[in-house]
This record gives structure tokens, C-alpha cells and sequence, in this order.
């Protein structure tokens, strides 16, 4: 195969989700598109690193200094839920349950990656839950044990507030076979029960 | 969500094979990854533009002006395969079993699309087979109704100058059960039987 088209293949490859079958299927379909619609694609590939920013509040994805969710008034501006990444946060707002504010860690704490509180927005969080006077805070922190460590440090952090800390449920996926459940994640079902 | 990301998921979520889902994770891959990948997979795509060019000989994709196939002295230069799009070459390639050139007709007859004879290489296909004294031409089309008007077409152009002419076998496919096969495929494999 010809060099370009062998590196735009390798480099599709090698994004997350895209097998060598799924590259070349692009690669050509590119190969066969108007001009166009190629530049216009390199060029918001291109703009994702120059037009992106971070919300200076909650460190979510934002056009400008702040972000939508935080500009936007009418969110309850008493309630945080802390995610680790500001994709989560898309997730969360997809159910359409939740009204309140973000705060985005920018990952988790992690001894084995070597990721420890300083490398991430914790500080700067507690300092945020002070200054806002916010009321309650809900972790929405990945159900691992590296979310658990750092939803364990951000309690120590914030419990001398006297601010309500509360983690998102753990139990059985909603349409999922019982049977399919980990034992953790069973157990964790169980003590959690809900009465009825 | 912010508009410089929307505007991504929504460039990816139009290629062939990517969905919502795949279209979100890749942009979010390319949020965080660093400058010099996202600036590499961007600039692979504008060059699958600017750096392919078609054979002139046989219409593949090329580097120069010749294809890496038609520039090898050691493929057999009697035997052409003609196919209708430079994809189908690298998957005849990967047989490993087809050790002669190709033509590119650069897609099928279609009156439902309205494309005829005189939108494709066929007439200079023609003359590429009286040009280079062909001895075989074989026919690796759809095996669909505009494989079968461009087929029989070629083959009308074909005959008068006695070149022989083939078409690759369609039948069951190998490994799939016999019970999943079309009456069409059915009806072809039992005509098209090999005597053992």
C-alpha cells in the first residue's frame, strides 16, 4: 500500500475504538470524498486542541472562561458533583436528573499510576466548596478502588465544613441479568437495599 | 456541549462505521491527547488528498504515476483482474494467490445511480487490453446486479478481440453455515459445482 495512505491508516488505528478494518474503511472513504469534507475534518481535529479550553470554576470542557453549565443561572448553585473526567459530566446530564454544578478532578488518585491529590483539582475544590458556601457535594467518582481512595481524601478534606457528602448508588445494572453481576458488585447491592 | 467539540463528534459521526458513541470517545481521546498526535492524524488526512494520485495505467491509488503494482516487472503481465474500486485490489492482495495486474473501472453500471459506461475506465480498459496484447481478463465485480451489467458490458467489448475472459466463482462462503446462505448465492453455488 502507498505511504500516505498506510500512515492515515495507522494513525486512525491507533484511536480508541478503531480497529485496522474500521481505518481503512475510513481512509478510503476519505480518499473518495470532496475536498471538503476532508479539510473540514483535519480542521476540527485541529481546533479540538485550539478552541478548547478549561472552565476556570469547574475545570469542565468550555468555549470560554467558564463553562455552560456553570454560566448558566438557573443550575442549583448549592450542589457539586465531582466527577473525575469532563466526560462524565456529559453522561450525567444525559439522564437529565441532575440540576446542580459540576467539579471535574481531572482524574483520580492513584498509586500505581503515581497520580497523587496535588496532581489534581482537589485543592482548589475544597477551597471552591468554602468560598460558595456549597451545601451538598455528591461523588460520582469511578466505582473503583481509585475512586474510592480519592472519594476517601476529598471526605476528609470537606467533613470539617460540615458540608453533606453523598456517593452515587452502586447495585445492578438497570436490564441487566442478575446472574451476570460481580460479587462485589452484588454485595454492595445488597447493603445498599432500598425499602420499598 | 461546547461548540468546537460538537463540531468534531459531529465531522467523526459522519464517516462510515464511526456512531455517536465511537464519534464521542475518539474526540475525547484527542482532547487529551497531545499536541503533536492530534496535529499528525490531521495532517495525515489533509495529505490523502494532496499526496494520492490514480495509476495512469490501471487507476489504482499511487504514489507516482504508476501504482506499486502496475511498477513491478515480476506481476505477471498477461492477466488482468478488473475490479471497481482500489480497495477490492488490496483484498485480492491479501490472498496472496493473484500474481497479475489490475484494472480500476472506478465503480459499476448503475442506472439507478445513472452511471453508465462512458463514467468509467471501461473504454480505456478496452484499449489497454488490445495496447498490451491481454491474454485473460478476469471479471472480480459485485456480485450484484450492476456487477453483472458492467460484467456482461465488458465482455461484449471484450470478445471480438479473443482475449479470454473469466469471472471469480460465487458460491458458499467458506466457514459459514449452509443453512445461512441466500437461495441466489444457493442456486449459483450448485450450477457453478466442482467436480471432485
Amino acid at each position: 500500500m502507498i505511504a500516505p495512505l498506510e500512515e492515515l491508516i495507522t494513525a486512525l488505528k491507533s484511536l480508541p475504538g478503531i480497529g485496522r478494518k474500521s481505518a481503512e474503511r475510513v481512509a478510503f472513504h476519505l480518499l473518495g470524498a470532496p475536498q471538503g469534507e476532508v479539510e473540514r475534518l483535519a480542521q476540527s481535529i485541529t481546533k479540538i486542541k485550539t478552541d478548547v479550553h478549561r472552565c476556570k470554576r469547574c475545570n469542565n470542557f468550555a468555549a470560554d472562561d467558564l463553562c455552560d453549565i456553570c454560566s448558566n443561572p438557573r443550575r442549583d448553585q448549592e450542589t457539586i458533583c465531582v466527577v473525575g473526567q469532563p466526560w462524565e459530566i456529559m453522561k450525567i446530564e444525559r439522564t437529565g436528573t441532575y440540576r446542580g454544578l459540576y467539579h471535574v478532578l481531572g482524574g483520580l488518585i492513584s498509586p500505581m499510576d503515581e497520580v497523587q491529590a496535588s496532581d489534581l483539582t482537589i485543592d482548589s475544590f475544597a477551597r471552591r466548596v468554602r468560598e460558595e458556601g456549597t451545601k451538598e457535594v455528591i461523588l460520582a467518582l469511578e466505582p473503583k478502588l481509585e475512586g474510592e481512595i480519592t472519594g476517601m481524601h476529598i471526605v476528609s478534606l470537606l467533613k470539617p465544613l460540615g458540608v453533606r457528602i453523598s456517593q452515587i448508588a452502586q447495585g445492578i445494572p438497570v436490564g441487566r441479568d442478575l446472574e451476570f453481576a460481580d460479587e462485589v458488585t452484588l454485595s454492595r447491592a445488597i447493603k445498599g437495599r432500598v425499602e420499598l
